[in-house]
């Protein structure tokens, strides 16, 4: 029965479809379409390198101070009401006093919301935005998340290059030659996803020089942050805060590996208060009126997770990262069809670029995740669903013995399709 | 600082304002105006009879079985990871077995939709419904929650009246004299709120009638469910899904005592599956898609608390405002200015009709909310709020000796205003 036979048969009620329009842009819809190509008949594990959700594995399992920190909130019973649409104070102040560590200014308390996840501050931070003719701009290679929401709430998306040559930097004239006046942000992932690069303090200082040049807001996805096993070390951008406001975005999901914790936040770096001026605060206060917040509890648990952690769980998720990425980087060297411009040195992920003119049978990089999928148990992301058509998006933050496994058949699955001559 | 401003000195972002048209709306903002009128000086506690969260009394303290499902489930470090867009399977199961128990045909896991709370629920089920031209049917008084996510997402709203002299039925006449072919749905909250009554098997059944007469949606609101401790015994619209497509929003909010967890569920109960035809559901996964989850670990604790919760805790609970919608109902009587004209029933809320001819020097009931909370550090929601002007909202869901307190504090109040002829 199509929609206009509702009708027919006496229902007024129609949905809009405009959460159809933006829903079908999400990571999950994509990988949802290649889970469903598996074979049932394959008895080996799936090996999972499309998505960034470690937590199932032991070697990413979270710290049990983090653990400890939700009995005693969810036990104390002091949490089972409502919290301010703001978030609890204890709660703002402890990711302040976070944030604080690496900032060259202080934030206080008022300058934090509580967010579920990084996911629900990107929503409120663009539909703040999403006047009519504004447009933001969006990196490419991006996470579509971002994709999906300005669609949703129709905010015109241009986007800018990130420039594989060149540690996947932005290609800076590039964000010049999009924007306009009607140009309100533009929005950076760091350490990067789907890239695994760590920008510089100097090319961060760059991009706060051309968003102030330009008028606009640098939106700053900091939710993997201190994610780094390279050469530069994280530099949050809210160090240029001074410059040019920023909108700094962060959540517990990656670096205490509890995804599932919906536990984030949204920071207004901003020093010079701008955001307050130009109202932009109220309206995210507004929206956190209408809109649901973290459960009460893990808002208690999070000063204690976010001080008491030890710092050796810290190093050991980082040199486990590190030597997941360096398995992924080498083993995928093995392999003729598909090349990495640049060794990851941060997040989850790695760009890699896939020649299917060496390859017999396979159409595109849909095609080649499908066919990996229904042949060899294994999940990667294609890039067009992240705006890099003729790329892939792999995982590293694998059980390391996993990540073999699937390199391995990886491997195995291209050399099948190698053109004979 | 004005908007206009910000473009004077280069920055080209402002906010949309959207938000804070609807944000105005909340009971959460009227709450906070009312509470920034306590006077410091006053020594007293301040007795909150404003809004429907009784979990920090130590009478509503909820089950310890709720609690050490949430231990057992954080502590599995099985639920870290992100969980399915509608939720994990186990627990959209637990849902359907619970509303099963009340229900004369069988939902399924794949009627449930979990949701952060009766807010995200509500936000859901308008969003999919607002298609341009669209309008909706609202109970007056009600909760201003769904004014401000239908003023948010542009659906337009129509209000039927509730009947004080009818038990708060609906006045159905008005409904059919409201609808047309572009009223997509009618929303009921039952037990209710603000009115504290509970709708009869007849008069649902009248209400699915009617519904299905006019061709639209009845979005049945249960955050209340199963709180009655009058004469009519709590009666879920899904009772009449065959007769009419219902959507079913409820949470553990309420009845376990824990609003704070943001656990609640949008449920087709719609055996005929018109919902499904007509695309509905469909909407509702897309937008589930951007939206953000309840915490996974949350989810994977709703079976164990669904199924493991002692019937003494509900009848405790039952018991307890039960007492305490006695102790309100006689206080109020013996106020000269105040009448109820329906004892309460069921939820947390009984509405009450302030006569401010008897007072001299209070303008109308927003006037007497401020000075109440001035004067006695009583809060009660003024009426005007939820579309009940000269009327005031009161909830008995506080712990009996404060309950009686404010009760007594709000009588000396309206002695002191008592005009003297």
């Amino acid at each position: 029965m199509e929609n206009g036979e509702a009708k027919s048969i006496g229902w007024n009620f129609r949905p809009t479809g405009d959460a159809e329009k933006a829903g079908g842009l999400t990571i999950r819809g994509v990988l949802n379409a290649i889970m469903s190509n598996i074979d049932g008949g394959d008895s080996r594990p799936v090996i999972p390198l499309g998505h960034g959700d470690p937590s199932a594995f032991p070697c990413f399992r979270t710290t049990p101070a983090a653990e400890e920190a939700i009995v005693s909130a969810v036990t104390s019973a002091k949490y089972n009401s409502y919290s301010p649409t703001v978030g609890i104070l204890p709660a703002r102040r402890a990711v302040a006093e976070y944030l604080n560590r690496d900032l060259p200014y202080k934030l206080s308390p008022d300058d934090v919301f509580l967010t579920l996840g990084c996911t629900q501050a990107i929503e409120v931070t663009l539909s703040v935005l999403a006047r009519p003719h504004a447009n933001i701009l969006l990196p490419r290679p991006g996470f579509p998340y971002y994709e999906a929401h300005a669609a949703y709430c129709g905010l015109e998306m241009r986007h800018f290059d990130l420039l594989p040559d060149q540690n996947w930097e932005i290609d800076l004239d590039g964000v010049q030659a999009l924007a306009d006046s009607n140009t309100v942000a533009m929005v950076i992932i760091n350490p990067g996803n789907p890239c695994g690069n760590v920008y510089t303090y100097k090319h961060l200082s760059e991009v706060a020089e051309t968003a102030k040049k330009l008028g606009i807001l640098v939106i700053a996805d900091e939710v993997y942050g201190h994610l780094a096993f390279g050469t530069n070390p994280f530099v949050p951008m809210g160090t240029f805060g001074s410059v040019v406001p920023v909108v700094t975005l962060g959540s517990i999901s990656k670096r205490w590996l509890v995804p599932g914790w919906r536990m984030g936040w949204l920071v207004t770096s901003d020093p010079k208060g701008i955001l307050k001026k130009t109202k932009i605060v109220d309206s995210i206060m507004s929206l956190l009126n209408i809109t649901s917040d973290p459960a009460t509890f893990i808002q208690g648990a999070l000063p204690q997770i976010l001080e008491n952690t030890n710092e050796d769980f810290f190093s050991k998720t980082i040199e486990t990262l590190k030597i997941t990425a360096d398995i992924c980087y080498n083993k995928i060297k093995e392999i003729n069809c598909i090349s990495c411009p640049h060794k990851p040195e941060g997040s989850m992920f790695v760009m890699v670029k896939l020649n299917v003119s060496l390859l017999d049978g396979i159409e595109d990089e849909m095609d080649f995740c499908l066919k990996l999928a229904k042949e060899e148990s294994v999940i990667i992301l294609p890039g067009s669903s992240i705006g890099s058509k003729g790329w892939l998006r792999v995982t590293f933050a694998v059980e390391p013995s996993s990540l073999e496994d699937g390199l391995e058949r990886l491997k195995s699955f291209c050399q099948k399709y190698q053109k004979s001559n």
